[in-house]
């Protein structure tokens, strides 16, 4: 896993506009939001989709590239004072704190745009079509249907109690979108799936996108700022329903685990492929609790 | 002229996503964003340019909607209150004065994605290398390279008094490089372009795109706000350099008809398929002065 955070380091580090080239401004800005940051857990999920598919590395990568670039968008938006407001993230200042809010903006604007560019302008699967396929999964992913309409019921959801059926709504959007998008994107960098197997690889990575965010709300209520490298305990002071406000922490742990049994559940009959994606259920599941 | 801008406002109806589909709010902003405004210059370049390569007009309309989609994002990011924070735009509220800050943050986001999402999941071209490769001039036309790169070149140079060198290159980048796209995909959904007639496109376009400009400065600085739909002297007011400014208003006249006889020259040897992108010049330079 160390190896593969460090290969994508290296790749996102060779892939993002270089910073003395004009406007060097936004690109300096652009490589502090993606670089030396987060535990890259999509990035992971791709290339461990891609064992299942016997894909190329070179195309994992690029893969990977696009969803974490478009990630790394997301957090610097939401980051943004008429957002979440927040001043730190991944333990440094928030884009906006270490530059100013028009470049956080843009920086946002940019990351997004170059995602989409680096799956068309790099081969990162056998032919056009699949490379076209792959672009419109992320975009349907990352766009009013996806990540950013996740966002948007999360806006309308402040200071409201949801129900938990509304909450999984809101977070199959917001962040299992993406997920989803990792896990598809990785496998569509290979050799063609059959329909089953590709059934399989979506509910795998419908349970882990739930579970990463049943995780990431047992941790927000429980761990502290300095652990997380985030404002720790952000959501409730903001009047969001979690998880764990929901359900209390006893219940939540255990949704957590059942998760992450459907999600090892969904990869039997892939064989020995599967064998990262299944350590990556362990991991998100397990992570810090 | 008119037939083209009706069809393109029933394009951008059906192909934007329906306001009744949840998150309805957000899809009603997206929709109030892009739908009765403005005069769909680029539209008009798109399918101007595809007469060049006799294209069909529904390829010519996707092509055409996903660069007008583009450039309505980039008003509803610009109107912010942390950039330009202007409230009026087309005659109507922007977005986050009809709505809200976050929600407009996140209609940029989600209409800049739907551009990609047209491009990839419908077919303007040929092939999908074709298709695959209007993707890529479309997010670097967008990108940090191109209009978000002019944005932030914008942001820096506001309070300082440019060089007509500087404010070229900003212009390029800023409103030059999406004009340019607009001419160069409608030209590729149809035959594929010799070189040389390419040569002569992208020319033109680099012409009208800054001529463009340059009349847009001439009618933010004459024009009222009720003429323009957008707050009318904004530029002068915000501390940013203008042609009228740099140059005053009697050679900036003289340098759109100059930059307008630079595109008609450009055409040269397109023959009567480009009579289209020849009035469109007169069109862009003539426009109320």
């Amino acid at each position: 896993m160390g190896e593969i955070q460090a290969r994508m380091e290296a790749a996102l580090a060779r892939l993002l506009p270089n910073a003395q080239v004009a406007p060097a401004r936004l690109h300096e800005a652009m490589r502090y939001a993606v670089l030396e940051g987060g535990k890259r857990v999509r990035p992971l999920l791709v290339f461990a989709a891609g064992e299942v598919t016997q894909a190329r590395s070179e195309r994992l990568e690029l893969a990977a590239a696009a969803v974490e670039v478009i990630h790394a968008y997301s957090l610097v938006h939401d980051d943004l004072p008429c957002m979440d407001d927040d001043v730190l993230r991944r333990g440094k200042p928030t884009v906006h704190v270490e530059y100013d809010e028009p470049t956080a903006l843009l920086v946002g604007d940019a990351l997004q745009t170059l995602a989409f560019q680096l799956l068309a302008e790099h081969r990162a699967s056998e032919d056009a079509a699949t490379q076209l396929e792959m672009v419109r999964l992320l975009a349907v992913a990352a766009g009013s249907r996806g990540m950013a309409g996740g966002q948007q019921i999360d806006l309308e959801s402040t200071g409201k109690t949801l129900t938990l059926a509304e909450l999984e709504f809101m977070h199959i959007h917001k962040t299992g979108a993406l997920i989803r998008a990792a896990v598809l994107l990785g496998a569509a960098c290979g050799k063609p799936l059959a329909e089953a197997e590709r059934a399989k690889l979506d509910r795998y990575a419908k349970a882990l996108g739930l579970a990463f965010q049943v995780v990431d709300d047992l941790l927000d209520a429980e761990a502290s700022t300095a652990t997380l490298g985030k404002t720790a305990g952000k959501d409730s002071k903001q009047g969001k329903s979690t998880y764990v406000a929901v359900l209390g922490a006893h219940r939540t742990r255990e949704l957590a685990r059942e998760l992450g049994a459907e999600a090892h559940a969904a990869l039997d009959g892939l064989g020995p492929r599967a064998a990262r994606l299944s350590s990556l259920a362990d991991f998100v599941v397990l992570r810090k609790f």
